[in-house]
């Protein structure tokens, strides 16, 4: 683009729509810096649109100019996809983009707008007596068209998908600023090839999605929640087969922990009391959702059965709200309490659900070897195959020379997961942390076609350029 | 192409792996006659690639010698997708690629080739103690390629969603003869556009689907099923939304009758007793299936409150096995037995599940101020908004008379579903048969992306041209 920033203000300006202009340095800062703090590139303006016919328009002239364009929601994302990466970029924010188009109580659906913050689309379901099950920890700002392009996952996934199977249909502005309309609440259509379910994980390289058809649920009336003993994670694997089966989609979490984890959660007095009914290597969070008119008791009804065959030895059933908030405290501190021993390093990666025993056998003893007295924590979503395989410093070890020696640690967890046909990024996507990455990782096929794809409908190569693919 | 037949055999043969080829036009029947002997346009072969890397050299070749292709599987689609349209075109028949890669019981998943037929697949889970959910009138032939590249629906749609929700990811030939290689069953991975999603329900346009990772459930160890009187559509909804509010995803049926298709078939003698506890203009089928653990009883305590709240006043239970078969099969056997009672006119189409009520209010004064007399049968998929809406002819009204007539009808219906948000075709797809009526119908932006899409990944429109997308 070769306007003059005076020249690129007077454009901007004569689009019709746009509430606002930022410019200035200062006044970017939010909008340019991201959650990890890795990336600060200055933007050439932020803008936003307040309809999506402003948004068409914006597009149509960066294609003329050949402008790139960065799509924006809550600038949660952790791998930099949207934040600017050459400086030649233009930010627009979604976020004056934020209705409730309509809801669809009887038949659970409800077509929110791109802009509409995650927790504003779970506060609608909820008035209605009905569940917007995706649930992240950064809910409160993260806006439902990046968690659509970046496919959030959760800690829900296990029941109720990723935010993929929670999105019926897509409406979102293409590269050449034309509006595709495929927001059809319907649940069988086949009319052609599944462009939303193109747009959906594309991170923004593919368009700007401005609404979306969201699934809801029915509320769940209680829930049943177990802190379970296991000797291993392959003892886990088989308690997750047996409670899938004999609970089905009622299954609503299943996570695993290592002692380790607990420990110093309790030595830096982060929880008040150990939800662990006695001393073991691993343990499992378990919960069951009951419906309405659903029977209760079955969650202690199949641990019986688990505790008959074997399996297990020991479990606690949570017995008041309390000590179920304590269970997911304690899960849900797991990460952060590793700051308190010092540095840590962290994948998140995912492999087919049968393999995580596989996986963290490896890995503990390929780190174990390139660090010797390198403390793992991995943990997470065993039911998902998602296991954020971190890593604490040894004890007294200095924090800097352990972090310097960070890339053998990726390079050997990373060479496991292949190995294993797992995927080096479970939940956070690529952005422009990990386009190097992927190149060396991803099927050169399944490349080569996303390349192709990316060339036809961004022939001009004016959305989020450089991010997920770094070359075209 | 310019390849005498001559010519053509002998560059075919020189092709290794390729297990028979026929070019006999009396051999070839089979392959070229579709279920409803609409299309039997003489293809220039058919050919039986015995492995992957075999389909790859042919596809190579094709390309070298722009020869279009076709993607075979049981040939049991009902809109001609897999029969020739110019005569041009090579059969390509998958039916040899047909193993059983691997199956991971724990995990609920397993990987098969493309020309595995569905039953097979079905069994395969079966003796595993799983179930593969997915059913339809044709598995006994259909494939998995064909049942994927068309996203094939079914009767347990309701619960397990359609062939695409059940896909974990595929192996495909693409266009240019490279190898796509998606099959990772990993439930998180967000490395890069969803290439898997789009080759599903592409209907063999963008590529052979050779294999694919598959879900696998746990098996059900029994059923509840009841037949239910409802005074109206209306009703019908309201009980849809009160019963899957209370039994989620247990709920695996919900399908929707009137009167006049019971009537016909006991008329008709094609079923020995009424399933119906008593006389009502429309009628529900549903069921739930009882996981191993699950509780028993649910759907009888969910109708005992939908009795409370006066949404219902009369239903059965079957209480044995041939009740419970008695019920399905006077469901099943809706379509067939209109053919006792003269000339029907179909439609397989979908709208929003609350706006399936109007759907058939609305369709069917249209087709009585058409057609005096008309006599409507619209059943089905109530809980997918999929309503097969189908029309007997007037008594002793001339059947030719009728079926003349016809077109008028389906643009009448098609004009509602239109307006209604709906699908033309919800389960069939678009085929040869549809893709006139695609162009008049689908959003244009997104025709625009589907035609960029297959041109960049098949720019010399190899793989089943004409399909879908009349002209690219």
């Amino acid at each position: 683009m070769n306007l003059s920033q005076n020249e690129l203000l007077i454009d901007l300006s004569n689009i019709p729509g746009l509430e606002k202009i930022i410019v200035d340095a200062q006044e970017m800062g939010s909008f340019i810096e991201e959650p990890r703090k890795r990336y600060s590139t200055k933007a050439r303006a932020v803008v936003f649109p307040k309809t999506v016919m402003a948004l068409q328009n914006l597009v149509k002239w960066a294609n003329l100019n050949k402008t790139p364009l960065i799509p924006q929601g809550g600038n949660t994302g952790m791998v930099g996809g949207q934040v600017p990466l050459s400086g030649t970029e233009i930010i627009v924010s979604l976020s004056k983009i934020n209705q409730l188009r309509n809801i669809d109580v009887e038949a659970g659906h409800m077509c929110v707008e791109g802009g509409m913050v995650l927790q504003t689309a779970q506060e609608i379901a909820q008035e209605n007596n009905l569940l917007f099950p995706l649930s992240i920890a950064s809910e409160g700002s993260a806006q439902i068209g990046g968690v659509l392009s970046s496919n959030a996952g959760g800690v829900q996934v296990l029941a109720y998908g990723n935010a993929r199977q929670l999105c019926m249909g897509v409406e979102a502005v293409l590269p050449d600023g034309s509006l595709f309309q495929g927001l059809n609440a319907l649940k069988k259509n086949n009319t052609g090839y599944d462009i939303s379910n193109l747009l959906v994980g594309a991170e923004g390289t593919l368009g700007f999605i401005t609404a979306a058809t969201l699934k809801l649920f029915p509320a769940p009336i209680s829930f049943e929640t177990a802190w379970i003993n296991v000797s291993s994670p392959d003892i886990a694997l088989q308690l997750f087969s047996a409670l899938r089966a004999g609970l089905g989609t009622s299954l609503t979490a299943f996570e695993l922990m290592p002692r380790f984890g607990i420990d110093i959660q309790l030595r830096h007095k982060m929880i008040s009391a150990d939800p662990s009914p006695s001393d073991s290597p691993w343990y499992v969070l378990a919960e069951v959702s009951v419906a309405k008119n659903g029977a209760e008791g079955t969650l202690l009804k199949n641990l019986e059965t688990a505790f008959e065959a074997g399996l297990i030895t020991d479990a606690s059933i949570a017995s008041s709200l309390q000590e179920r908030q304590n269970m997911w405290q304690t899960r849900e501190q797991m990460s952060q309490s590793q700051s308190r021993e010092g540095a840590s390093i962290k994948h998140d990666v995912s492999v087919p659900v049968s393999r995580v025993p596989e996986l963290i056998e490896r890995g503990n003893a390929v780190a174990k070897t390139i660090v010797p007295g390198i403390r793992p924590c991995p943990f997470g979503h065993l039911g998902d195959g998602n296991i954020h395989f971190n890593f604490s410093q040894p004890v007294e070890a200095d924090p800097k020379a352990f972090m310097a020696g960070a890339q053998k640690i990726h390079d050997g967890i990373y060479e496991i997961v292949a190995d294993l046909g797992g995927s080096i990024s479970a939940e956070h996507g690529i952005g422009q942390l990990k386009t190097d990455l992927l190149e060396q990782v991803k099927d050169p096929v399944a490349l080569s076609a996303m390349r192709a794809i990316k060339k036809a409908l961004d022939p001009n190569n004016i959305c989020n350029p450089g991010k997920v693919l770094k070359q075209i």
